[in-house]
């Protein structure tokens, strides 16, 4: 599409220092970006963050945001368990956000691309009357990729991490939610500065069968949700085994509502033929990984045991579809 | 990103009815898609249009918005003589508007794909004030790229088809120029239902060595300039040479300004060693192709011969990059 000179001048300035592998034949600044051939099958994702939607400029420095821009997909290639290899950019900018800023974003984008062995190829720039940052993303399947559904009765359910952390953090910075000291610093970074579980993801490919999984970006309920139902399956969820932190249980006490229906927390759910300890797989993976039910005939999620104080309305329990048709983020 | 009860339905709604080639391993429905590895080095793109940026609603159908959406980006892979395969898209929607009006953009999206041979692979819905669409698009490079940066001095520069058209068509729309009868109706579409030159540019590829080339999305002079700025080297174009069309000189007579710095018209700007006769390429190509120029040494763009009474102020001839920092398109 034509654009202005300011949207020349920003692609120019923003792609000008970006530095790439040898798997880029040719990066930025022609029609298209050039990537070497891959021999393995190749993952692609696209997500967007847009401004008053999933984000507040004054939440964060430009430079988490660009970082959280690039996180949110490497995310998705971590649940298919692959090696993400490089990115293209779209930026809608608005006119009082002014270079300094830019520079600063992709400063953040592009470190977490150098930490992550993206490369960035392609950029453009687009005006609009709110700032929206949208990153397509590919990677290789170097392995059996990690798919929604192959959830089969009897496996067990695991998740990285801890949940709803994320989604505290949020409410915080809305002013929705009160909390100090550190809980409230954790619970922020948590949703200002999330991990891609990409290490914890392909150790999962070495598993025989390949395990289904999913990253937590609606929400534990909602994700596990999509794995049953693309793997026609249901689960039982036990509701004593979340793994909440110690800040989640500072602030939310054992109300296990933001645990299963925030999302943001970008932690892995998976489902594991039984004979997995937790110990054993959290070493495997290299981050702490729960086990929190198992899959189940039927087509239904059910929470079980006992939920405490618990808000979450009885009705949004019966089944992932039911929380989904009130609202699952 | 978290999403709503809405953004979920749109997405399964949008994906439901979509075909697959064997290509696509996994289509739309879980982390990521999964595409069979490719022999050939890899084009990616990523292209994006705002509502009230780049278009309004009611100029046209949204089956022709959604084609022209994919269109876009369909002319980068054209532009490197690509065969596009496969995208994501990343639809901004608000609130006003309805499923109805989202399946018809998809409509006229998958028909473009699948006249393209593209697969529409993985989808994400996101709210936002203005209706945005942004597609990612991978293709294969399957002979030597034709880049930006390979016009030599001496190499004669030609065009596809006829330019200007697109502009006029879109000043139309926005009540900035008037028009009547067939020349208002072809302007019109030449903005509304753009073509990508693909296969021009993939019989571009068996020409050795691989021409120089690009899309004309920001205006002929704008493109003709990043030619330029990548190669190293100046142009010569003669006005009386540039290609229009029956309806823009209907329209804007022998005013030049239109067809040197109007936008969106995709057609392809190429630069071969001497030797082509026009008649000879347009057979070739399958499109008429006008030879308008050639590369000179230096690092400027003049415009050479008769140019009637062109409003095109002179300061903004002298060189593409004036002509960009006067506003381009």
């Amino acid at each position: 599409m034509s654009k202005t000179p300011r949207e020349f001048e920003l692609i120019a300035r923003l792609t000008a220092k970006l530095r790439h592998s040898r798997r880029t034949i040719l990066g930025p600044g022609d029609d298209c970006a050039i990537l070497a051939p891959s021999r393995y099958p190749q993952l692609i994702t696209i997500d967007s963050m847009v401004e008053g939607v999933h984000f507040k400029l004054d939440w964060s420095t430009p430079e988490a945001l660009g970082a959280r821009a690039l996180t949110v997909n490497l995310s998705d290639i971590a649940a298919m368990g692959g090696v993400p290899t490089a990115c293209v950019v779209n930026l809608a900018i608005r006119p009082a956000l002014g270079s300094r800023f830019f520079d600063r974003l992709y400063t953040g984008l592009s470190a977490a691309a150098r930490a992550a062995g993206v490369d960035i190829v392609g950029g453009n720039v687009t005006s609009a009357d709110a700032l929206a940052i949208t990153i397509a993303l590919v990677g290789d399947a170097r392995r059996s990729a990690l798919r929604r559904d192959a959830a089969r009765v009897g496996d067990e359910i695991f998740v990285t991490g801890t949940v709803g952390d994320a989604t505290l953090g949020w409410q915080i910075l809305a002013g929705k939610l009160s909390a100090r000291g550190p809980s409230r610093k954790f619970l922020i970074d948590r949703f200002l500065c999330p991990t891609a579980r990409l290490t914890a993801g392909q150790r999962l490919t070495l598993i025989n069968p390949p395990p289904a999984a999913i990253d937590i970006s609606d929400g534990l309920w909602q994700d596990l949700g999509h794995v049953l139902e693309r793997s026609g399956v249901g689960a039982e969820i036990e509701a004593a085994t979340l793994p909440l932190s110690a800040a989640y249980r500072a602030v939310a006490g054992d109300n296990l509502e933001f645990a299963l229906s925030g999302g943001e927390d970008y932690e892995l759910l998976f489902c594991l033929r039984p004979g997995h300890s937790e110990a054993a797989l959290s070493r495997r993976l290299g981050v702490p990984a729960r086990r929190i039910g198992k899959i189940v005939s039927g087509r239904r999620a059910r929470l079980v045991g006992k939920t405490g104080s618990s808000q979450l309305a009885a009705p949004s329990l019966g089944g992932w579809d039911q929380l989904r048709a009130h609202g699952g983020s």
